[in-house]
């Protein structure tokens, strides 16, 4: 499968577009099966238990890029969300409040679809709203 | 200026270097004076001292990146940190402890020099090895 800038900008709106449609049993198009995230090899039924969660704990959450930089095989993207999770969110106590925060995040693409996950999330940014 | 993958690539390398180098006086020919960071419009006197303050709290702070990922005017990095802060770090009390954290981070280059940075430090990794 093509690995070209634009092949894998495509992807990945499509992988996002998944998200945001919560159709997981589209997932496997976009995420290889053997997928690693932050050095965890989570694997395509991990990977998408950790997504599942973390639309139950933000049903409103969704994955707009603000900045994508695409060079193959790796895409960076700074997502930025605006949303209000449910209870508690990666430990801190949200409980319905509205709340806006970022996660900057790489992927490796292989054979069209994401391999590696390095993501980091701007905790700091959340606890400061609450 | 040229602001090709390469040019870009180049001049970031350039950047590392001099903060690696703690060469502040250099700081001026890979950032611009009106430097924006996550948002804030601090201006290159107030990322230099940023960075100074940095280098304060953690004195063999090394900029390293695992990952590059180039897209002009954009580039992405992880960096990893393997360091010893020597007192508070991101509000935490490392106190010498030698600490392993990553910063996702994207800047937008302008006429081959840093105009806007957009970073995410991992902080509840930090906070883990506490």
């Amino acid at each position: 499968m093509s690995q070209s800038r634009d092949a894998i900008l495509k992807a990945y709106h499509g992988y996002l577009a998944c998200l945001n449609a919560r159709d997981w049993a589209a997932l496997p198009r976009f995420v290889t099966t053997d997928v690693i995230r932050n050095g965890a090899p989570l694997g395509l039924t991990g990977y998408r238990a950790l997504l599942e969660g973390d639309v139950r704990a933000i049903p409103d959450l969704a994955f707009e890029p603000s900045h994508l930089v695409c060079d193959p095989p790796l895409i960076a993207a700074r997502l930025v969300f605006d949303c209000t999770p449910v209870g508690m969110l990666m430990g801190l106590p949200v409980n319905g409040r509205r709340v806006r925060f970022t996660e900057n995040v790489l992927y490796e693409y292989r054979d069209g679809r994401i391999a590696q996950v390095w993501s980091v999330i701007d905790r700091t940014a959340l606890e400061a709203q609450l």
